[in-house]
């Protein structure tokens, strides 16, 4: 049996989507969920028994920097990442591709692979397809996603081709270097920029390879909202529905619900623990400055009825803003319970709506009381 | 009755040592205590939660900073200090005057009081006896803090008499200003330099004032570890048995024990949560700094036996290096949870040792085996 299956359990009737289950060797987690960021074997701040607690089920880690700091070795050495950081939930670890790409002058790219410059000591490092799939394999992540190009925004029809023919034939080597991994599973990553040709070809040689699970890349990465939305929903229709579908780096309310209407199952994004240490509170009709004078008198907690550690516990704005603007870590880390939270609560939400028959009306009733900021 | 009560449960046959429990209006302790430091009304990086279940009963709290941020007005608008910062044990305030003593220049001080600067905006700010317990009312804490001078070292004798003499006199106004409080005990300080004669003088005067506790201030400033027990020793046999004693800003395993021997019931000091966040652990045979590299591949926890969260769930030395490195909060978290613990079960067992009559005994056996660095 695959070590990751997806199980339908309703399928929204007037939008695309969808409640399910994905079952992992390291526990099932219902869907839609959004995945906590654990960059360097952490969730910034927070301990793996308060993310049990949140309601977390799966933890994104990233390769790019484990693979510089502490190294697969030592990882492999303390018996693999959930051992490591002491997370027994699942993981999913991405490629590193997309740190790599992000170095700009620092890095060189061949089909071979990327040679580039480490951002911690200056040393010469080389990730691959071949190397991405033998630095997961020993994180021991449940979820492994193959090593790709996400293509910048804008990109022309020539470059976007180009990279996206590369990561396809990238993928069918990280395919290979996966062939012998046990319970592990490689997802594959549709690319093709903004333009339909390109995701319509990727969709059908990614899909063809029937991995366990596709994400949609290149997304929400400065594009207009509705250009992300007319590209999403393209993309996802030639996904199969029997798989998981992952639309990466997308953490804000709004992308969420957008997402999950289209039918994605997966979300990861660092906003929420970023946004707590930069001292900002998330709720269901916005955000919160917490620094802002409006809180310094208001012993209230961030959102009446709010389930989340610091505001079940009664932690007061006055008393949050003051640790920020004193610069105190807890404040950092009661912000960082309550977004995680919410985002938590947030996914819950959708996943009964959709269960109860009511997605369209629950979109609708967020979107009218949530105020972008 | 008084606020704070001191309870004699047995008291070593061959050195000064004793075990006793303190009462206060938020619960008793058992003594010898060390008091965690919660600067800005937290402990860096700890909840509360967390210094209850690591087994503190008592924090100490800054008045000078709470004093200039967030402000007496709100904390007192809050409930006080215990509901603003979610803590229902006890809590001990100093009262600002060593901080701000130690600004130097940017202070004057008078008679009456002392004129600075704000460390935080520059804004001119006054701290006197009367002011200084007007703010610890307004937080609340169940022990107050006299408005003194800690005496720096090295210093002649004319200035630690004048010093001593002024601090007798902010003494009475400090009692003067505590007469209507209710729910809290003001203890005393006796200073006095390291000049025997001024010791006397003001031990005689500070206690012929009868309040609920005495401090010894002014000592382990700098001066040699043989003075400072000289200075203690010669002290703590002048002040009464049946009230709580306090020897302020220690928290080194060789001071407390010295500290103990000598029959002191209280201790606080930044020194366990500092040490954590530069990457120490301390430990029954030394410190251990974390980013060493004897560490990497360590895959034991700090220190086996030991109940603190972070080695009882098994966190490894290679990991909380690894969080050390990558500079991690959830690494000085996992430190600070272990150094904290670490000192309440020294001093639980120094106490144990106290009332089974082998406090001798364990003294020797800890010297034996502790390196200091």
């Amino acid at each position: 049996m695959a070590a990751i299956t997806y199980e339908l359990i309703r399928k929204d009737e007037t939008t695309g989507a969808r409640a399910g289950v994905i079952h992992t060797p390291h526990g099932s987690f219902p869907t839609p969920i959004f995945m906590p960021v654990g960059t360097q074997a952490t969730v910034k701040g927070v301990s793996p028994d308060e993310l049990r607690e949140l309601g977390a089920g799966i933890i994104l880690s990233n390769t790019y920097h484990l693979f510089l700091r502490p190294g697969m070795e030592l990882v492999r050495e303390a018996g693999g990442l959930h051992r490591f950081m002491h997370w027994d939930g699942a993981i999913l670890t991405d490629s590193g591709g997309f740190q790599v790409f992000s170095l700009g002058d620092l890095r060189k790219i061949t089909e071979e692979g990327a040679t580039f410059r480490s951002h911690i000591d200056g040393s010469k490092k080389f990730l691959s397809p071949e190397v991405s799939m033998e630095v997961q394999k020993a994180l021991g992540s449940d979820i492994v996603m193959a090593f790709d190009e996400c293509i910048p925004y804008p990109a022309d029809h020539t470059y976007a081709k180009a990279s996206t023919e590369r990561t396809q034939r990238w993928l069918v080597r990280c395919r290979d270097a996966m062939a012998d991994a046990e319970g592990q599973g490689l997802f594959g990553i549709v690319q093709g920029g903004m333009y339909r040709d390109l995701r319509a070809w990727h969709a059908a040689e990614v899909t063809a390879l029937e991995l366990p699970g596709y994400a949609i890349g290149g997304l929400s990465v400065g594009e207009p909202h509705e250009l992300m939305e007319e590209i999403l929903s393209y993309t996802v229709e030639l996904l199969p529905a029997n798989k998981p579908r992952y639309l990466m780096g997308v953490g804000t309310p709004d992308y969420l619900l957008t997402g999950v209407r289209h039918g994605i199952d997966m979300f990861d994004c660092v906003f929420p623990t970023r946004v707590a240490r930069n001292g900002m509170a998330m709720t269901w009709t916005g955000r919160l400055v917490m620094k802002n004078a409006v809180h310094t008198h208001d012993h209230t907690v961030i959102e009446e009825g709010c389930g989340c550690y610091t505001c079940r516990n009664g932690y007061t704005r006055a008393y949050i803003r003051h640790l920020v603007r004193a610069e105190e870590i807890f404040g950092l880390r009661l912000l960082t319970l309550h977004n995680l939270y919410f985002l938590q609560e947030f996914m819950r939400r959708m996943r009964a709506a959709i269960i109860a028959g009511t997605f369209s009306a629950f979109y609708q009733d967020f979107m009218n009381h949530y105020h972008k900021k």
